[in-house]
């Protein structure tokens, strides 16, 4: 449409789009802009001897001329007021004398600033390598398209995290666990002899956001992607990500010598298996140079690891870091792992199983901690291994596809999730100790740190499977790069480039995020509820599942609703995984008057005629936040109909048409839930609150045996 | 890339596409031919009450003004010299005069001419039905595009063939069964809720080539696909497909009364099973009233069917279509059924079961026989079901999606396979008793007919997984509308307007394809040889393939090569299903010196040192085809590097990299092959032909566990 439209010579007020451009549209900016930006941009001079360089010079290039309506004068020095310099100290020599102010940069870091050059105006992105200069690059273009100055004295970047990776879970087959956006982009099929132009986009979308790796495969992985012809399709993606600055991973199967590699067993202590991943490791970087390393999903959930071998986690995560550490990699170990063998409480056995081992595990490991202590819900506290392993660098480990916040259709802004935890003061080393600061690994200085996030990208045209999707790709990024950003700030920048910096548009919408996390946990799992889904798929709601293979992957494991009340005693008089937490923490979690209601049923169980803050008992309040969940989603409905004629209709309809299957499902979570804990409490609903819409058993008699993404 | 290009204002000498306009994307026409277009429509006047009517004006607007550069005017009536109108006469007052012109164009015809309208000059598009206009309106623009005029006399058109069908073996968790573009376009899960635009795009492709049907799901299918949920999402798709003049189908699985519908039995006499399918398919009715009809599968490769509970393919098949026949449904069932427990030649199974069965099919039956009597090889000699049966409509099942001919990499036009299955002559009545014609239903007069196509489309970018294959995709539908044309015909036209018409590219291009399939049955399975193919997957050479659960899934079942030759014995001396053809071509087949050497060993088991027409051995011609294609290949290779700068650099590219895959895989194919067969001929390669690049064991150890399209 948007071809032919242009082609027609009819240009739309909105144009038709997909959504494939992201947040790179570029549009050309209002006159006054465009000429201030035009008499800054007189030369362009950019160090182009890489394919970093030539990435950046060409995106440059792009932009400016896309924005302002014509093509800055590429040049090979400024030679002429309003130039703007990209490059390092090394390639171009006009910037030598700022090598002194890029000191603590490191690599990826940058400097934006006004800096006369030669005696001429000019602005300069400068860096110590070509990669920080593209990241700079990348911000001064954000800068413009959301109509933002660069500050008098400028802009020092450098990013808090190290490591700051997209967790793929995608098969070799093409099918992506978890995925709501389409198959993999990754066609593994046709690898290495054909790379789709695709794979470059994805590697500037990352790039633009400081996305610097890439693991490829699923976590719940094959050993066939570490055989030979795979580590060559392996390599022909990583040639193609190499110059955006993002380095290739992949998940390793711990069982891989036996079923790859001939051996007889897979023990960690073995010198054959020693040795066996010795020469996979050299052999993986004969191909790939730059190989980052393995993320590794060990004895969780059927996976092979050294437990199978009467070994730790310690153990198996350095018999791999051993192989790595001659070519300077490293190992991402999970610590999501729990056994449906042991009673105990899911929620405290990672923590029970890992800081005994703090301090055993070589320098080039990291544990990867999901943000809380079960499975990625609408809403969990901190994980309590945050603050309880200071020996050991701790990643952060977000979802970014919804597994449980609705898949691709339901508008969920993640950044207010992420924010609330990384925000969340672990009170480790007192006040101030906040999971971002761990993560950083700033608290106890560790050389290594690192965020992933499990990807929400497919082959759908639109990347994440609805447009709004992509603003959580998007603030991953940006709160990888640097954890202690406002989502807000983010979820503004993003609507301004995605769809228009039109105020009348970006301050609707921003609000629509901000609060569309919240009524996603009031719809699904208020309160503290959580694990409440569908079996198997998790789509929509089933707080009834019960019985299966294992008690802790049902609902009833969780919510332990009964006739007195409902909630997951974890205090003393539970299972007391309060005590996970540091003192002050745990006693305020463990006081059912002190825990925030937001955790109240996580940590309690609590009566259901117990009087909340608002004066209402327990049962209305749930009722209640049920309600005002779904209530939030028909405003964002009318809000959007409301802006129809902002931007394009094409993005419009489908987002509008997402919306109206959000409130559907919406009110189906709310009047399932309310049918069925109604059961329990015998209570009725207060006035004004409607009845569920059909009867308990229509909801449970649903089936879904195609709904996407589920393991398999 | 193209947007960005668009809006940066810089037009490229060929602009970077994605092929995901297909063959319709109306670029601008030579000024002399653009000026000629414009003075003929000055006025667009289209009966555009329906919503098939408003395709057909938006079609034709966007159409001629890209192709002019400015838009025709839009009128409800002809009032000025010049103008085009499209309509019925009952719609469009101006083309009432025309009513007796119209008499033998049935529902989907129309005809096209110069006509004075109130005396002035015009052109018209007259049909009895929207539809018609709509493919009228699509058979000028194709004229438009590839510059050929409108003969002086008009053009009176209609298709020869009632049902044109595409036949998607779509899973409904999204996978498609021998599909190598991608996962499904349809979103079933998103579905009714949310229908994507695109499948308004695959709509709009297949009216522009008459195809009239869609059976949505798998032949291998599912009985989930009928209930309640699932009707609704086929009845959104409906909606949409509706207007294009595209009927939906579904596939029905036998057993779907015992699976959904809580019957003990699927017994097609069973009076509760009949009655399940009457209700069943008014429920159908009730929510898509136009609905085409069941296609099924039964008895075959593990799908249930009548013959489970002792009742013959007839009574199953008349099973439902007395369910159907209330509503004008109709059954396609396939004759596609063979079974390892019958000891006989797979190739005679279909035809002994079938032909006793002529004349006890219900009127709505129409029997679906693949192109040959094994599964769709490079080559196989036409089905033996054709011209046996002259009391069923016998629908031709052609495969479109290339299973046996290199998945999406493999440049190989089907118009030639196409072409040359339809124009055999059967002499089933005579000479000229070709398989067209009983397709078309002429030759025993049978007011049904059709052909399938197994669809190659999937939600890659390109639809089909490749440029080249688009084409196929596009002459299937042309030889559905007429089963006469020519293929080289049909390929000038879609390189023309998927390309260029610049002869220069047109005339080397079209060469490259019309020879491509010949070459593909040269380096697969050349001279009558078949089923030489990886086992479950089908990709690439394995000649040696033995064992398993059935000797007719192996490739040693077909090839039966030994020290004294190779063929499979089909004459007397052998299976005998020679005779299974009219007796003077059973005579020919049945003689090996009067066979066409291209079904030789089809037919015939062969001496190794037999000679050939050209003067070689056997062996010797064996290792001269195999080689002969893969020169070809390389000969494509050349020719397509040399016409770099005729197109867009992202198809370029990429055809270009698929060529590369293309020839080394055809390189594979006879080196695996040679290294094979010499095993049995022991014979050495004649002077000039290269040894096998590998010894015989490189090849039969590797192994492809995630090629695609496998069967689930």
């Amino acid at each position: 449409m948007l071809m032919l439209s242009l082609l027609l010579g009819v240009l739309p007020v909105a144009l038709a789009e997909d959504g494939y451009e992201l947040w790179l549209r570029y549009r050309p900016l209002p006159a006054a802009q465009a000429d201030a930006l035009r008499q800054q941009s007189r030369q362009l001079v950019v160090a182009d001897a890489s394919t970093t360089g030539q990435h950046t010079r060409d995106e440059l290039l792009r932009a400016l001329q896309a924005m302002t309506g014509s093509a800055p004068a590429l040049a090979s020095r400024a030679s002429q007021a309003g130039a703007l310099l990209v490059g390092t100290p090394a390639t171009l020599p006009q910037l030598r004398a700022l090598q002194p102010q890029l000191g603590g940069l490191g690599e990826e870091g940058y400097l934006i600033r006004r800096q006369p050059i030669d005696g001429r105006a000019a602005t300069v992105i400068a860096a110590n390598s070509d990669i920080g200069a593209l990241y700079g690059a990348f911000h001064l273009l954000r800068l413009l398209q959301t109509g933002q100055a660069l500050p008098a004295d400028g802009i020092r970047e450098a990013p808090r995290v190290k490591l700051r990776m997209l967790d793929h879970w995608d098969n070799l087959d093409g099918y992506v666990e978890r995925g709501y956006a389409g198959a993999s982009i990754w066609d593994w099929h046709k690898l290495p002899d054909y790379v789709d132009p695709r794979i470059s986009d994805y590697a500037r979308a990352n790039a633009s956001i400081g996305i610097n790796g890439s693991v490829l495969n699923n976590v719940n992985s094959n050993a066939v992607s570490l055989t030979a012809p795979y580590l060559a399709k392996a390599a022909a993606l990583a040639d193609v990500l190499r110059p955006w600055g993002i380095r290739v991973y992949l998940s390793a199967r711990f069982s891989a010598p036996v079923e790859i590699g001939g051996l007889s067993t897979a023990d960690p202590l073995d010198a054959g298996v020693q040795r066996w991943w010795r020469d996979k490791a050299d052999e993986i970087y004969r191909l790939i140079p730059d190989f980052g390393g393995f993320l590794v999903k060990a004895n969780s959930e059927g996976q092979p690891g050294p437990q199978d071998y009467g070994r730790s986690h310690a153990d198996g995560a350095n018999l791999l870091a051993d192989a790595l550490q001659p070519h300077a990699g490293v190992v991402m170990w999970r610590a999501f792992v729990y056994s449906h063998e042991q009673p105990d409480d899911r929620a405290r056995q990672a923590y029970d199983e890992f800081v005994p081992l703090d301090g055993r595990f070589r320098d080039n490991v990291l544990l990867q901690v999901k943000n809380g202590a079960i499975d990625f819900q609408p809403r969990e506290p901190f994980h309590p291994l945050f603050g309880a392993m200071p020996k050991t660098p701790l990643m952060m480990e977000f979802q970014i596809t919804k597994e449980y916040l609705g898949f691709a259709t339901h508008l969920v802004y993640l950044g207010p999730l992420y924010q609330e935890t990384l925000q969340s003061d672990t009170l480790a080393h007192g006040p101030g100790s906040t999971v971002a600061s761990i993560v950083e690994g700033r608290l106890d200085n560790h050389a290594l740190s690192g965020i992933a996030g499990v990807a929400n990208i497919g082959a759908d045209r639109n990347w994440t499977g609805s447009q709004f999707d992509q603003a959580n790709w998007y603030v991953f990024g940006r709160m990888a790069w640097n954890p202690r950003l406002d989502a807000a700030d983010i979820a503004r920048d993003w609507v301004r480039m995605t769809f228009t910096p039109d105020p009348a548009f970006v301050a609707p919408v921003v609000q629509m995020m901000m609060g569309s996390r919240e009524a996603a946990v009031d719809y699904m799992t208020p309160l503290g509820l959580h694990h409440l889904m569908g079996r198997g798929h998790h789509y929509g709601p089933a707080p009834w599942v019960e019985g299966g293979s294992r008690a802790d992957w049902t609902s009833v494991y969780y919510h332990r609703a009964d006739a007195d009340g409902i909630g997951f005693d974890r205090s003393a008089s539970g299972s007391n995984a309060v005590a996970q937490y540091a003192p002050p923490l745990a006693a305020e979690f463990a006081d059912p008057r002190r825990v925030p209601e937001q955790y109240l049923l996580w940590f309690h169980h609590v009566r259901w005629d117990r009087p909340m803050a608002s004066g209402r008992t327990l049962w209305d309040e749930l009722v209640h936040h049920y309600s005002r969940g779904v209530e939030y989603v028909r405003d964002m409905r009318r809000t959007w109909a409301g802006l129809d004629g902002h931007i394009d209709a094409e993005r419009q309809q489908q987002v509008a048409a997402f919306l109206a299957i959000q409130e559907k499902e919406a009110q189906w979570w709310r009047d399932a839930s309310i049918a069925y804990f109604q059961t329990f409490s015998g209570l009725p609903l207060a006035a004004g609150e409607a009845a569920p819409a059909h009867p308990l058993q229509y909801y449970q008699q649903l089936s879904f045996p195609y709904a996407p993404g589920d393991g398999k």
